[in-house]
């Protein structure tokens, strides 16, 4: 109930960025998917550091491996898929009781009783290659019926001074999505998509069309009108109308804050409550993007695929 | 599955704009929580139209009526709760063959097939009704252990003309919550509470702390420092860090588009896309701001109860 | 979560059987099937009483009001359904305060508190009425495919005295099932048969094609063998092989206990422990069967057509 | 959604008996649970071939390892726990393409498309270690409320000849467990019991209380009537009345068919329809009992833990 994402194409996941493997497990998959490894690790190397610039040092292949689920012919079976990906550099920090700030660090020791930054390892955005992993099956699974996704980044904070983390806006895109795609109350496309975004480390804002931008418009200039042929004139609300979808293009932006480690000491507690300065590392990534776009497009298509299986379930087919 | 709120918590409702009644359900309410009615009956006049300015002309009592679930005494008895709120002013409108632009108009006719504004009643923000009843309940459930939720309106857009529709921002505001509340991947907080507001009619943006401005901003001066006693420095986090509340007001916006229908006549088509005008009439509102106010506080106090009850759920008590 | 059946065919409902109505919701109907009012009306007739020999003498005529989810043909629309009966012949008990034996007088006090045999209301079998409705509706969106139930009485007691109640093994058929349905590991066909079952009133044992008997075949004999053309020589395993539907006709009985009434005083306690007579009346069945078989019959369709909706949601169609 | 088991305390596995490992995971347990790993261990024994007798050649070690969800001393850490059981006696079959009757054969063959004896792994009994490890947890978190479990063979059926599999009746006993535990209508404890007894292999009978016996009696003698503390003359129902735990013993039954392998030859069909001849041998179990009995603990424990986690979100605490 508390930790998985989706209705009926559902992923669960665990492991420790310090730990020997992160896992993952996907339920709902249609049978008979070709998962083409050769995109599942083009889509793992979008999300891999190359170690420069504001990506971590921490480089790692990223190579996954099928535990169950999938055929001899490389085919989904129907029946639930597990898949692993190796934690291949792993490095202990140095000073575990001192409280990464504005990190899971107090939180998890709060909810669980954790004094130990090891023990936030679920915190770490190493979790998404998880979501990597399930996107790319779910982008396979809807790409004979042509739904595409893309993202980029939008703008990205200046940096104060070298070292520093920044933050970042991302934008996503679904295009050729049917048409009818959303329930009409509380499990709204946009909704739902809002909730998968949210969910992403160090997410902190999501629009879906206009946005921020439409809560300063009037109606009179905002209206997607349509014309005979039921095309759209415009496309502010961003192909998503009363929370269902209306075949054009869905786009939305999440904002990402700085990540919180920095390449400098930071003053700090530990879990005591002692001050105390927490070195830089150069083990940490500056800003979730670029590395974070193969993630938000794989929440979407995470999304996207389980509203599809949910209206197969609602005829009788 | 498909439309419903919450995980133990958990609000569904039915009825149309149209038909004779709002009906919701309430599901794992506490036993014991006394229903004050005279509470319940303030949240729905909040909620109300004065038929005034930017409201609605169509003014309506909202007198609730409890089904089942509640005691002689008038405290929820753990059954789950069902309730009902009179439509009172019910005028069928006099051209339902002409779409509604950017309203559900035509998603409710792809995914149902309906070739009939008046089958649309589902999204009417008439339906908000029950979110306030259902939020009343988990607001009184949570004033025991001082859990207090407040909004205000941030910004209205000026109307290009009178009888011309606005967008607006709407901040929300949870004090006095418990640190450890929300799971720490898929179900964070933040990603439940983004899910909540954007189930909302119109909604099409949310934040949670900065939010945007976070993604300009560099870690250095983002990062939410802490004191010796745990106290933060700042809380640009919003209450919440790794997706898990840390004692700190949680605090959030959410932006609204323009409300579809304005005052004036619009040019559309029908359903099988013969152009019309569709005329303007007084029976809706310009903006969802104020009334929505009390709907923004009813999905967080939701959403806050589901997750302490599903903490209770996560220790033998 | 706690008290509706079905993953995506669901039932949930409310009201007291000393209450105005029993009010039933049904989510994930598909859209565009007949709710044929003549059908659920005689379905309704055959849970209703006559009047006489073992059946209550409470007479309710029953007559379904759909209050929404229905378009203007009568099909479905694809929108949640749902429906209410009124309870036409209410009584309030006299003597309120004494616990009925092997009823949930007790088990209500302890989980909710109740000193009051009226706050058992839910416990009566005036809820089934609510599970014929949606069993309906299930056998009318499976008619098209073909599939059937029926049902029998296998064995009723003998009453030991005039007004004594007695128990009673029927039997349930679901003929032309697809092959392929159930979960291999939990949600097996027929587990989830077994929990529908085992949650009708008075229920206390299940068993699937030959049950009880089977525990005391070697293999040998048992095992169900095909020829050719995959047809079975038996039929042992009752339609459900490793969980799964083989195409074969599902069988099951249901064993129900005797109903706690009877008509004659029997000794009990208050529910202050006081010892005290209960009266009886003429208010109650003494025997589940044969008014229990569209019950029966309603929870294996409704737990046919979830599973066939389930089977839909694992096929992109 | 589909191959859980458990609302809050909930057991997914996967893995094949074929395969390295099979491995579990644990959501919802509680925190701070110590997690003996010598009582898991001797749980496992129970289950564990002896090599003689009834029971499979197949011996394994079936040493668990955790995965995650411990902390460094052993308790559980609040976040799902995972772990894996290696296979350790592995032989792949020569006969593949022949169907084995009354197994999953044929219905794998027709929900998943399979044909191939190996890909039926997940319906071997083998998959019950995982559901061994769950309930040890299960028994683990219930033990300070001094909850028991235990559970007999009641029967079992004699062979026919040398080789041939039998049927048997296993009873399960859960002791001391507080009153109060169900839901009223659909969730009823006898109902997710007879669920989780009939999700085990070969299940296809379950009884609580009396069952069919009660079937056969008048409510004058079957009734459990009440003394003035509250405690029970009789204890037919069980332990469950209104489908909600009375503070009694529960006591149920569950009827296994006879092991669809036996040791000599069968005649059988291959996947192709052609007239084949199944070999025996002595890689599986001839009779479920008494090897089953830790399996019908387990379930017993973890829809027991359930509940009560359950009944905590149901109440502030």
């Amino acid at each position: 109930m508390e930790d998985s994402f989706g209705h009926i194409f559902k992923i669960t996941d665990w492991g420790d960025t310090h730990g020997p493997y992160m896992e993952g497990r996907v339920e709902g998959c249609p049978a008979g998917i070709y998962v083409d490894l050769s995109f599942v690790r083009s889509e793992l190397a979008r999300r891999a550091s190359d170690g420069k610039g504001f990506a971590t040092g921490r480089k790692e292949p990223d190579r996954v491996e099928f535990l169950t689920g999938l055929d001899e012919a490389g085919c989904t079976s129907g029946a639930p898929i597990v898949f692993r990906i190796a934690n291949a550099d792993v490095v202990v920090s140095s000073n575990r009781q001192v409280m990464r700030p504005s990190h899971a660090s107090f939180t998890y020791f709060k909810k669980y009783g954790y004094k130990d930054q090891e023990l936030c390892g679920r915190a770490s955005a190493r979790q998404t290659v998880c979501r990597v992993v399930a996107g790319a099956i779910a982008k396979l699974a809807l790409q004979p019926i042509g739904v595409e996704f893309s993202s980029e980044v939008v703008s990205m904070a200046a940096p104060r001074c070298e070292g520093d983390s920044v933050g970042a806006v991302v934008r996503g895109h679904i295009r050729n999505l049917p048409a009818g795609l959303g329930e009409p109350v509380y499990d709204k496309f946009s909704a739902r998509l809002a909730y998968a975004m949210l969910s992403i480390n160090a997410a902190k804002g999501f629009e879906i069309g206009l946005g921020y931008e439409a809560a300063k418009m009037c109606g009179s200039t905002y209206n997607d009108m349509q014309r005979s042929d039921y095309s759209f004139v415009t496309n502010h609300d961003g192909g998503v109308q009363g929370g269902i979808t209306n075949g054009e293009e869905v786009f939305f932006t999440v904002a990402f804050k700085p990540i919180p480690s920095v390449r400098f000491p930071q003053q700090s507690i530990t879990f005591d409550g002692v001050p105390a300065v927490l070195e830089g590392s150069g083990r940490n990534d500056l800003c979730v993007a670029p590395r974070v776009l193969p993630v938000v497009e794989a929440m979407a298509a995470i999304t996207t695929l389980d509203f599809i299986l949910l209206a197969d379930s609602q005829k009788m087919c």
